[in-house]
């Protein structure tokens, strides 16, 4: 293949995006030499920004433009309960089911020993104390690294006068059972609710 | 969806990649956000010298860093076979086969009366004289506006005195019968070669 050098480069680049290999990158990269050089420098002017606009908002950890973000907000937000996520996405994600009005703490690391990577608990454990906080609600992936920090967050947290939850765990919205794996159906089983 | 206002820019700049949706948009933009910075300069640096760096050139329409291309060469390439390509992409497929030494010309854009694009065949008429074009090769799109354009080429190449051929069209290489149309079937039939 005698891509032209900038071309390659291009491509190598926007391989680094996630779930992109070398078909689609290449797609992207023809697709993007057709575009007017407005909506290149656009583009190119959004992601060289990122750092600068987005910040991490030094209190919950969650993206905002401006700290301290909205999620922080006690005034509309009830600060008695605090959902404990791992990535700022989780935030947005969470945001979108309308379903919760408490503040986030976001993690940014989950346990994993193999990696030597332990969060740190302390930020959390001051803002617990700090807002009086009643319910720390942990909303971590179902994941072995997941489970593992949710333990680790509970063993931390069990000596300060707090209740600590877990989001449920059992059949997905449309599920079928034909499709669900033993593991989950027997979470299902032992959270049933009355009905 | 309470995302900050550079994070929605960035996931809708990234949404006009082709077959990136809001959901691949915003994986993208949260992957992007935990690069460091200098990986993002980079990135933004490589998009907007797309203009800057990947030129069309001027004899065959396809991309090169500096014109006259590489495939123009008529030391290296046989001039008396010219190829002729729907978009520039098209080139470097060919070329990956290792199967063609002859010349390039991209067309840029098919017949389409609904849009209202008629190619320019002005320069590849002039080419053909000034090369001594022998054979040209129709390797276009099997679809409605690639054969219009094939078959419009060729009514307008008529009164040069060259051969004018177009690619195969039968079954792919490790397609099994079960699943091919049977359009192509029938084509595969007409243009069956002793074996």
């Amino acid at each position: 293949m005698r891509y032209p050098e900038h071309l390659l480069k291009l491509i190598t680049v926007l391989k680094k995006l996630p779930g992109i290999g070398n078909k689609s990158a290449e797609r992207f990269a023809f697709h993007l030499i057709d575009w007017p050089e407005e909506k290149h420098l656009e583009m190119a002017q959004t992601i060289q920004d990122i750092k600068k606009k987005l910040k991490c908002c030094p209190e919950c950890g969650s993206l905002s433009e401006e700290p301290p973000c909205l999620f922080c907000d006690t005034k509309k937000r009830d600060p008695t309960i605090l959902c404990v996520v791992g990535s700022p996405k989780d935030v947005f994600l969470i945001e979108e089911t309308h379903e919760y009005k408490g503040l986030y703490h976001v993690l940014g690391a989950l346990l994993s020993p193999i990696h030597g990577v332990v969060p740190n608990l302390d930020k959390i454990k001051e803002r617990v104390k700090s807002l009086g906080v009643q319910e720390v609600i942990i909303a971590l992936d179902s994941t072995l690294e997941g489970d593992a920090t949710a333990l680790y967050l509970k063993k931390e947290l069990s000596s300060l006068a707090i209740t600590t939850s877990r989001l449920a765990l059992g059949l997905p919205v449309g599920s079928s059972l034909d499709f669900i794996d033993g593991g989950t159906l027997a979470r299902a089983f032992s959270g049933r609710r009355t009905y």
